[in-house]
């Protein structure tokens, strides 16, 4: 390292300024709009509704951060705002960012409060109403909910369909399937894998459209069912993504046991999330992540990799394994 | 560009998570604890009164971050951080970022309405006391705000001590002064000027400490008043730094005619901050303090050295230029 710098602290501590100018324009579907077609200042401050004073710092902050393009005066989307940020696209991956403009910018602001509590800071702390349990009560909130899942998860879900051993396996059971992108890639890319996506009775009907989409019907079945509740369905392989982190230790241990249950001799579990890595030292985000399990639940952490195959030989899994998959995501595998 | 890259945009949109971890670590004061020693997990947890759930991931978030090193298991500054965070250093730059933490990243949490209004979103919109002019009653908390105002442009002060050609020049005057870093850097670099700080009445007294410990106390003055209700104190080169860009247009204009008549022919007026590159696309930091400006201020904005050597020379500056100091900032020089 050189001499020491002033501005990347600065940077990072005033960094919410270019986070909040981006999910303010998520919020605004500025790359909605932009996917249509190009537009001028004049016309993007009056399709969008802003103000004068600010509109062409707006466009042009978020050309300095790399989201747009401007030239001879109309903006563009760049290569990646249009695929991952028009709402009208399947690859759109700005669901996550819309909640966090909505609720999480909010309650990170009582960070503080959190760490030296251990209470999380999210709706339940106001006594408003748990935010979840109203998305799951409204039919099209869920289904924004769950295809915002599909967005932050598709390139992960890609890669494990593309790098697990599937061959000489004939049945896989995503657990907590929400839309089901996950098992639907697997099927996709292993014709030998019957899927099964497992999640509450009410994710039925965006499960069994998204798999219908994909025509894998015969392929892909529903099994409604909580993985508190209820066994987990029986398969060769067992998958659990973006769901270990919500709980605490004991729960984590729990569900662990309960997949080896579900898993003949030879199966295999796969678990999947931004791990972090094992000298806690590199995967800022999977860090970060856990402080978001703080905020949002009563007991969840994140956890790297070596956590997690402890966990999974505790249970009595004998071999285990992490691979990376994209980004900060890795998959810890487990062989009964 | 290869391929687009969600990665980054969910980095940028989840930005707050990093910058909120770096703001609490400021709140509650962590760089400045580890800068007297280096700490365990258990001895910082005790000090700093943090919950064990989750210090352990906030800590090594901030080493996975680069602000903090740990070595076995015990936590240490990086040398920036040593430098730049320790409360008991005069190198400290956290007073902005305290500020941040306690009101901007609130504030900024509104910046969608602030966009579609053209209106402030601080204090002012919900009708709280005004915070400057709480900052401003209050003798100890000036002295921390004026502190922090030096911590955020030491470092451009420094470059413009040493860039600007003061050679020939006699007498210097830095327009809102605050505790008077810009300067004492520039009497400091340069033996031949004599040196004026303009600035509130109330702000004398920190000026004149911070001139008496860097030993200029014949060289540099104090002269109280208000730059709107009294005329600039004549000088050859007369400095205004993070001033200009807290004004509407029309204030912006009559604060340089009010510095031409101040100045003798051939002297100079330095105007300098995070001046926006004239394309508009490459300063995020320029382009996104505007928009802080909007939070914070009924008409304030950043500009572009193009828009700020034009309003220079309606005013009758004859040659004008911009100049690189450092990070974001640069300055734009007028000659008389």
């Amino acid at each position: 390292m050189s001499e020491p710098r002033a501005d990347h602290i600065m940077q990072v501590g005033l960094g919410f300024w270019a986070s909040k100018t981006l999910l303010s324009a998520v919020e605004m579907e500025l790359f909605t709009e932009l996917a249509k077609h190009p537009e001028t200042l004049a016309e993007l401050s009056a399709r969008l509704r802003l103000h004068p004073r600010s509109a062409r710092d707006f466009l042009d902050a978020l050309v300095a951060l790399n989201f747009l393009e401007r030239r001879d005066g109309t903006y563009y989307n760049t290569p990646s705002t249009d695929l991952f940020l028009d709402k009208r696209k399947p690859s759109y991956i700005g669901g996550m960012l819309e909640m966090a403009n909505v609720r999480l910018y909010r309650h990170w602001g009582n960070l503080t409060t959190g760490l030296r509590t251990g209470e999380p800071q999210n709706e339940v702390r106001s006594g408003e109403a748990d935010p979840f349990q109203q998305i799951y009560a409204d039919p099209e909130r869920l289904r924004g909910f769950l295809r915002a899942m599909t967005g932050v998860s598709h390139g992960a879900n890609m890669a494990i369909a593309q790098k697990f051993p599937f061959t000489g396996y004939k049945s896989a059971v995503d657990v907590g399937t929400a839309q089901g992108d996950l098992i639907t890639q697997v099927a996709l890319a292993n014709p030998n894998i019957a899927g099964i996506g497992f999640d509450l009775p009410v994710v039925a009907p965006v499960f069994e459209d998204y798999v219908a989409a994909n025509n894998l019907n015969g392929r892909v079945k529903f099994q409604p069912g909580s993985f508190w509740d209820d066994p987990i369905p029986n398969a060769d392989v067992v998958m659990m993504g973006h769901i270990l982190h919500d709980w605490d230790l004991e729960q984590k241990r729990m569900l662990i046991r309960k997949t080896y249950d579900a898993i003949p001799k030879g199966g295999a579990l796969v678990i999947y999330e931004s791990i972090i890595d094992d000298d806690r030292s590199k995967n800022s985000f999977g860090l970060l992540m856990s402080l978001n399990m703080l905020i949002e639940t009563p007991g969840g952490f994140d956890y790297t990799g070596a956590d997690c195959t402890g966990w999974m030989k505790e249970a009595g899994f004998h071999s285990t394994r992490v691979e990376h998959l994209v980004g900060p995501d890795s998959m810890v595998i487990g062989i009964k």
